[in-house]
């Protein structure tokens, strides 16, 4: 597609016009900022996109990490215009053995992601990890302890949204950070 | 990334060389094959894009529909490709009301999908559906009735496997179905 030919000419501009804020969900108090109308939007889209896989590529990406499940719908597309691969890493139970597993905390319970541990070649793998939303960062910093395990590193972050005053970047360590939009 | 220079001439031969086939998962007499490292690999990506995304611009799509969660990994960067936008259909209870549902029988149980009521104008959208796997078709066929209660329409469906038998290619009804590999 021409960019010239698209609606919005940033994707923050894309993002303060389609994003669909919906308070008390998923319980009260909190803000959810839905991305599905974004990504619905073939102009949005590809601002969003266009904007990551700079990023992305700048961070020197050989691998993109995608978190299940809204970050595989951002990451795949970033991977495919970049020409390189797109790792889904999975909650758990979704892949059939073996498997590399790496086990977190969340607010209220734990969790864990996971991906094949035959099949795909990690060794020396720059990987930018993406996803819809930076919060407390729990997921990101899973994800990144469990690149590293499987022999790839983490060369940087990329979201689309980050909600400042949680601590997430501060947790995420040296690696750059890329964000489109802040939520206050 | 240009074409010539892939290491698989088609999809079909990326995914024989790449696909992980897991036995007895996820429970015993089922040969799970497992797209993971597919995906992650970029001559393979892009090859199986290139491929879903023709036949979707050829179905005339003007928005692909993404089925939670492996649909996302695929339907995303076909999106892209064709400059259009992705459409997420989710499981139950991840997005903020008001939403459109639809539910359906599984083999054990009952789920649903949603889309957003607000926000999206599927009036007169032709989508085309992707997945990674067709089997039984109860997923797409209950993603087919979600789009069209919501103001779409189905006009082709692409999916990187079907496994052969089950019957889901003939629940699909009249509208074109593209898949790239066979399970027998």
């Amino acid at each position: 597609m021409d960019p010239a030919s698209s609606k919005y000419s940033t994707a923050r501009e894309a993002l303060e016009i389609r994003i669909r804020k919906v308070q008390d969900f998923p319980e009260k108090g909190v803000l959810f900022e839905d991305l599905t109308p974004v990504l619905a939007d073939g102009d949005a889209l590809a601002v969003v996109i266009r904007e990551l896989a700079e990023a992305s590529r700048a961070f020197g990406a050989d691998m993109i990490g995608g978190l299940d499940a809204r970050g595989f719908l951002i990451g795949s597309a970033v991977a495919y215009e970049l020409g390189i691969g797109i790792l889904a890493i999975r909650k758990k139970g979704k892949l059939p053995p073996p498997v590399i597993t790496e086990e977190y905390e969340t607010e209220y319970s734990s969790a864990a992601l996971e991906v094949p541990a035959e099949g795909i070649d990690f060794a020396g793998k720059k990987v930018v990890l993406i996803d819809d939303v930076l919060a407390t960062g729990g997921t990101l910093v899973a994800a990144t302890e469990l690149i590293e395990r499987a022999g790839g590193s983490v060369v940087g972050y990329a979201v689309v949204l980050e909600v400042d005053g949680l601590g997430g970047r501060e947790k995420l360590g040296d690696a750059p950070l890329v964000v489109l939009e802040h939520e206050r």
